[in-house]
């Protein structure tokens, strides 16, 4: 039983000064976490019961998958880092320290390497696979900028699997059962959520999705079609295209444009100029981007931006993207700022992407690489040539879905799970090879597969709690009932105590405000605060009999009968889903 | 269930090359632990299940005791460890690292800081206190000789609690609360221990205790009262001393003793000369040391070394404690190396420690501080002054026991416990007040605890192994029962397959051999090996309508009836205490 009287426990009445999102702020006034350093956070009791719920649940769901439990030392070597080249890739992120004979480590900031060490140390056969092995971990990343409390920690908790197949088609198989135990666990933490696509990014690998838990303030963009269930992550979101179905185009005309910097001034001259019917969409822009310092060009239309993240995604083994500077314009003095075309792009040995509405055969009003003049008429296939098409455009709500038209809304979430096959990048790197049927050495394919345990704790709150406080599903919550004695009055005490006792003796977890000073009206503030989904209330009414009953979430209020409240309690409480309460 | 088949589990035939203790040699061929760095171990399946049980005892242990769970982070910022001055007094042993932006952190060796500054951010009244709370949470130490494989790593879990009292009396009381909670977790856990007194040394504080698991290979010596029960580590050992009884002492007599460089040598002579009766405990050593370079003398009999370690606990504030080099020795021109005695000491202005040995009134042959000449008689409280007693001496078998007199035994034990009362400490160095009854600002005093949870694995495999291999107590034991299927015969897999089910069914752990290619052989060493505490054997004997049953830890075996299996082993294994099994 959880006292109030001698819990650890000192709820807040003012938010605190750097809490930005919702979860941040009622987690630490409901005395669940307190900072310690820059997203850098300690739990106190009610919070690691909360965090301990959803470890059970993870834990539990991977188990009934038949997923094997390990683990690995946060502490670790530098060597098998330097192997897979990471040592180096991560960067600043990465806390790096030595030993005392100077040795190099590193704190884990996810495990690959570990895992596939240890595969590769135990097994050696193809009759060995497929297998898949989870960990609980503590991990660490030196953020540039921690934020929204627990969400995005430099030190945080998370659940990370790997799946050891010997082919693609074994590491679908495998994918697809993380990807069920993961809706199951999520639906049991009483999150709501989508499964979006998504890119692999800079772990490698191929198939990639992310379990995004909408919420405001979340910090990941995704997009929805309400329609047909379509999401995918912004950086995946493929371009809904139709091939140019015009008239041929005439020929392409040069013409004067002094005075036109923005897209908006061009359009308003093209209007002026050829009678109306020109939008920013049939311009082109011409975006020049250094690409690990490699000049690219990469054409989207007038009305769009470049979205570098989602250029970044798609344009792969690029470590850095920069746009051009005035410096790197000096080095191609054909380029005239401002009025670049793609018409004379093989002449400057400049690599052409293009966004994939720029189709075949549709023609543009561009820059004609000449100060102060634009051309129209320029046609994709006949004045230039697009060297690959690539997702580099900004996607807005409004856009169509890819799979059924209609158009996608764009919403915000917190990535609470990533599951993706990340192939042999690891398995090769450190040589983690198992002899086939034939006796042939085969190099192993990975999945990888990870949820935020801690985050977890922030998103159901974020989804969950309302104005006046937390509101935990009861599988989540660190009590099921949270009852309330109130008044001076030592009977009402007392049955509550008895009370108390026999929702324990019925298997309930019972929180108990047994505290004898605060007013009735500061302990039902806590209650709400700290969110238990039942609350029960052992007042004056008791003199008529009578306990009230409220359900956190709703706000319903029940007269419950003093001589049967335990078994009414326990069987409302027991009644419910753990997501509705 | 655990499926041999699928179980990422490799036995080892072959010892590794670095393991010198028992545990460390098993766990790792049963397939338990890998080693990943020095002191640095990952956890395979069955190591994790096994750890996770004792995790769990220990938790259920706490939380039945009423101590609160928190939980802080690994990484911690310096500050609050400049506060108390460990971030410098704890040396070489701290792993220390930085941020991207420069700032200072630790990873956690311990938490007393953290605990302490917890509290302070959270109460303010003595109405608040008692508190005992605790955390179950991974540590770094930079061990200067990591060994023995979990014993001593320098990354491991501990479990610490801290309590936070008014006063000494609710400082005891809450320190026998903690000792009785570690009495019954070790019970529990199967582990055989004596608690022993021990010095609070390095920590602060006054009383302590520890638990010790003897084991033949422990690092940590102490002294058992085979008689009364009195146990204490070697430093902590009281000596036990009667006072002078003889007659008055002689006048002291100063007498030659040329080539008398040893004890030994000085004893032959001391018989020669003055007709027999002698014996080295007879004599007197004059042990310079630099005490934090401070010169100072400590007096033992003759037949005794100094232990430096033992006289370091003992001397309370001393860093640096080092035998006197000929450098010192140059600074002290009366001191005749080989001839020194205490009756000059005020002279130099020396501090004199005498052993408890020395009592008042006894008299000692001893130097004369004059080359080639001893003095006899030379009497404490005559001829010379102590300034203080201190446990000195190194300690030995057959000394007798404080309390008894009996002769005492010295042991080997691996620390799995050690409980103290820290005091006003950490309080103090970080301002831990709250108001007393009257209003006053108080500083809180502390206790601490700690339970190595990960070393508990270790420490019980010590105590429960035999020759072939490891041998769990059953709520330790990765499963309950090891069903073991032999021979190709598929009705034989079939029976244990369903047998399997049905002791899952009955709520057994069960561990099934269902790997069809090794030998009855291989698998029967195997389950050996790993020590689950109930092997059953489903072989050719089914023909007959027989199993076996094989109790691990006797080698006992028995048979029994197939068609009622399930029944009867539920019932023999659930009927063992789990100590026993």
């Amino acid at each position: 039983m959880l006292r109030m009287s001698t819990l650890l426990l000192r709820t807040l009445r003012d938010d605190p000064a750097d809490a930005e999102v919702a979860s941040h702020r009622l987690l630490v006034r409901a005395g669940y976490v307190r900072r310690i350093s820059a997203g850098i956070y300690s739990w106190l009791p009610l919070g690691y019961l909360t965090f301990r719920n959803i470890e059970r649940v993870v834990r539990e769901e991977m188990d009934a998958a038949g997923f094997q439990e390990v683990h690995f030392p946060s502490m670790l070597p530098k060597e098998p880092y330097e192997e897979t080249n990471r040592w180096e890739e991560y960067g600043p992120d990465l806390f790096r320290l030595k030993d005392r004979k100077g040795n190099d480590y590193l704190l884990g900031p996810t495990h690959e390497e570990m895992f596939t060490l240890m595969v590769k140390g135990e097994y050696s056969s193809y009759k060995d696979l497929p297998l898949s092995i989870y960990q609980i971990q503590t991990k660490f990343r030196d953020e540039p900028r921690p934020r929204s409390g627990i969400i995005r920690g430099r030190e945080f908790v998370m659940k990370d699997s790997y799946s050891f197949d010997m082919d693609e088609a074994g590491l679908e198989i495998s994918y697809q059962k993380h990807r069920e135990a993961y809706v199951k666990t999520f639906k049991r933490l009483g999150l709501s959520f989508n499964i979006v696509a998504a890119m692999a990014g800079a772990m490698g690998g191929s198939k990639s999705e992310e379990f995004l838990a909408p919420c405001p303030t979340g910090e990941d963009t995704y997009v929805l079609c309400e329609k047909c269930g379509y999401a995918a992550n912004v950086e995946a979101m493929v371009t809904k295209t139709s091939p140019y179905v015009g008239d041929a185009p005439a020929a392409l005309e040069v013409f004067d444009s002094p005075n036109t910097p923005t897209i908006d001034s061009l359009v308003d001259l093209l209007n002026a100029k050829f009678g109306g019917g020109y939008s920013a969409d049939l311009t082109l822009k011409n975006v020049m981007l250094m690409a690990d310092e490699k000049a690219i060009s990469v054409l989207v239309p007038g009305d769009r931006e470049v979205d570098l993240k989602r250029l970044g995604a798609n344009l792969s083994g690029v470590q850095e993207l920069r746009l051009f500077e005035d410096a790197d314009f000096e080095k191609f003095p054909g380029l005239v700022k401002g009025y670049i075309g793609p018409q004379d792009a093989k002449k400057f040995g400049i690599t052409i992407y293009a966004d994939p509405r720029v189709v075949p055969g549709s023609h543009w009003v561009t820059g004609a690489n000449e100060k102060d003049k634009h051309a129209r008429f320029v046609t994709n296939g006949r004045d230039f040539d697009v060297d690959a098409y690539l997702e580099a455009a900004e996607v807005r709500a409004g856009d169509l879905c890819p799979k059924c038209d209609n158009p996608v809304i764009i919403d915000r979430a917190i990535e609470i799970g990533h599951i993706f096959q990340l192939g042999r990048k690891y398995a090769q790197a450190l040589n983690l090879t198992v002899l086939d049927q034939n006796g042939k050495s085969q190099v192993v394919t990975m999945g990888s597969y990870g949820i935020g345990v801690s985050r977890a704790v922030a998103a159901i709150a974020e989804q969950t709690h309302d104005e006046i406080g937390l509101s935990w599903p009861r599988e989540i919550a660190p009590a099921d009932v949270h009852l309330v004695a109130t008044g001076k009055d030592e009977a009402i005490f007392e049955t509550a105590e008895k009370l108390a006792h026999e929702l324990e003796s019925k298997g309930l977890r019972v929180m108990f405000d047994d505290r004898k000073e605060p007013s009735a009206g500061v302990k039902f503030k806590d209650a709400e605060l700290i969110g238990i989904p039942y609350i029960v209330i052992v007042g004056k009414a008791l003199a008529e009999g009578k306990l009230e009953l409220r359900v956190r979430k709703s706000g319903e209020k029940s007269e419950i009968s003093a001589a049967t409240a335990g078994e009414e309690i326990y069987s409302i409480v027991t009644s419910a889903s753990s997501i509705t309460a």
